[in-house]
């Protein structure tokens, strides 16, 4: 255990050059089938591969995309044995041939969305998705070579990776493009959460919609993704942030970081968008759908103001269902777009992010509600599932 | 008749004093049923009331708008009599109290989507949405008093009004907000299309998508507006321009104005998106939907390239059935926006454009395929229907 039970902000751990090169034995949370208990077991991690980085995993927690994959909701990802994880934080243990940006003792952030820099998406301003390394939850092997870096005690069976990271073991193999460095000073613990929730949630704030302040926004869904949303509208100094949940525990929670009101639809007897509407002279300028709710989406799109309001979708939609909009209500002038690990370039822009929240400018003590070790995740999981927790920090 | 037979750019229309403050006797084309030939016939127009404009239509042409209304696709639109029509130029014969900015003798074009000026859409940059006099197809009356200003010659029914503009009739009254005076000098036969079509494809290109030089283009429908398109594309310099039709028809008439490819989806046992995809390594930079068809806008959707593709809908679909497109297809960085009047302030931004259609940066010659007189509008109306013309100009 590479870290302080009490003290969120202290954490040690000293690489040794022992293990460069060898099969390292090491403790993971592996999932062998939809819904059921992780099995936190000794497995196997290869070295690193060309352009790869093994990674002494110190702090993971659980988003909502671990959850679904977790629960095998789509039939297409439910390949066993398989490590689960992509929000963490880490040491650089060892690195592979052709690694230039990358060395042993780096602190660094697993990104699922990778950057290679090199390819046409990459070299556009309008894109972070990768031609690679894009996150594609569909992949369960290395890019490389299409095979597995982690392996049962035993040797004899492949477990499958995640979400180009894998973060619920000690040590982990990324292609470098997955992997960011950031500052050795920054503080792992909250450094976590750049992974996935609060690089999403604060990104689709500053860099797709370009929030500016004095604007009005409404977000829907107060859990870690919508709640960086507030974050973010609040650091860019938006003058009205309406904050919709049905769970009434998140209103103060909304409050502490930034919400001006809250609504929950259970108590009202008319549409959410109505409301809106109502005290805001007729919409917000944006709206944030981070519920992964249909009807939920149709309400904030139908929040913004006609003639300029953006909807920015957060959310993970089950398939295969259509936009809840119909081609006509585009002519009204809202409009709506899909973001992507909040349209962060993650190795070229996140380090900078990174140095922003050590400033102070981005708030991130909020977000961590809870810390356990690594081998309660099974009771980290229950957590989230029951709503309790945003983000539940896992020490390994 | 205030036109000439043989020679579309001349023509000439004296305006008396004699009429103003004077109910008018006049031919109109009215309504009586969902698609009922029209029935030419005299009718009876008020004098304008405040902030309104009577205008002796010289010219008028039919859009596919005018054909879903008069087929009565919509049933909160039947309204009869009624007087449809909205692409047309003239010359003003009297201004009501309070008109500031029109005279009477000023060569104007009618626009459907009124520009106020004073609201806080039309002091937006964001918007061409009025918020008094934008576009509205369940509208039949004046604004200003809930009136007609049409009645059948016995004067004893009103005559219901169309999409803020009624110009199927030698005389008509517009509010104001809704007449864009334009320079005498400019041909008012072609300046007709500047009310819709031409303004609304241009404009998708130049103002909706602001495509660049060198961009590539993919155009739904080589209709007016889809034709439009491809002249604005051509104008901006777009180095792709792949022309979309089933009418084969169209690929003669598409490359005399412009498109650099022409696909017939008939021809092929693929679909579209793919063929455009092979072509243009990954897909278009730009698509734009003006067939008005839920299949046809997913395939423009999945034409344009992932990261950054645009695709612009002008086409009217009927209600109530929804975008064609997962949420999760939004992730892949394609992004959808409607356009209404190709985004044109009307009074605002219109002269400048008819200006620049004078100087030749805009050709307009090929949009006009037929001429005939007024009281052959149910024959221009059948051209349309059958995909003969693309504006047969009416001659009043």
């Amino acid at each position: 255990m590479g870290s302080s039970d009490n003290h969120m902000n202290s954490y040690h751990h000293t690489i040794s050059s022992e293990t460069i090169g060898k099969v390292i034995t090491c403790k993971a949370a592996v999932a062998y089938g939809a819904g059921q208990p992780l099995v936190v077991e000794e497995i196997l991690v290869d070295p690193p591969g060309n352009k790869e980085v093994r990674i002494r995993i110190l702090f993971t927690s659980i988003c909502h995309t671990d959850l679904g994959a977790w629960q095998g909701e789509n039939e297409a990802q439910r390949v066993y044995p398989r490590i689960f994880g992509h929000e963490a934080s880490g040491v650089v243990e060892s690195v592979g041939e052709g690694v230039g940006d990358i060395e042993v003792g780096d602190h660094v952030v697993p990104i699922f969305n990778g950057e290679c820099g090199e390819c046409g998406y990459c070299k556009s301003e309008k894109t972070n998705l990768c031609e690679t390394y894009r996150v594609n939850p569909f992949k369960s092997t290395m890019i490389g070579d299409g095979k597995c870096r982690f392996r049962t005690k035993d040797g004899g069976k492949p477990i499958y990776h995640f979400l180009n990271t894998s973060t619920f073991t000690e040590y982990t193999v990324l292609d470098s493009a997955c992997v960011v460095k950031i500052d050795s000073k920054a503080p792992l613990p909250t450094m976590t959460l750049l992974s996935c929730g609060v690089s999403t949630g604060l990104g689709a704030v500053w860099n797709t919609a370009n929030v500016q302040a004095g604007a009005s926004v409404a977000v829907f869904g107060l859990g870690a993704v919508g709640l960086a949303v507030v974050e973010g509208a609040r650091a860019r100094g938006a003058s009205r942030i309406i904050g919709v949940d049905i769970n009434p525990d998140k209103q103060l929670k909304g409050q502490a970081i930034g919400i001006t009101d809250f609504i929950n639809p259970k108590d009202l007897d008319q549409p959410v968008h109505q409301i809106i509407r109502e005290m805001t002279d007729g919409g917000v300028q944006y709206s944030f759908e981070c519920a992964g709710n249909l009807d939920v989406l149709r309400e904030a799109f139908l929040s913004t103001h006609d003639g300029w309001g953006l909807t920015v979708i957060l959310g993970i939609h089950p398939t295969p269902r259509l936009l809840p909009i119909h081609p006509m209500e585009l002519f009204d002038g809202r409009r709506m777009v899909g973001s992507v690990f909040g349209d962060f370039k993650g190795k070229s822009q996140l380090p900078h992010f990174a140095n922003q929240c050590m400033n102070g400018e981005v708030k991130l003590d909020e977000f961590i509600t809870h810390e356990l070790p690594f081998t309660k995740i099974n009771e980290a999981f229950e957590l989230l599932i029951d709503g309790k927790s945003l983000r539940c920090l896992l020490h390994l």
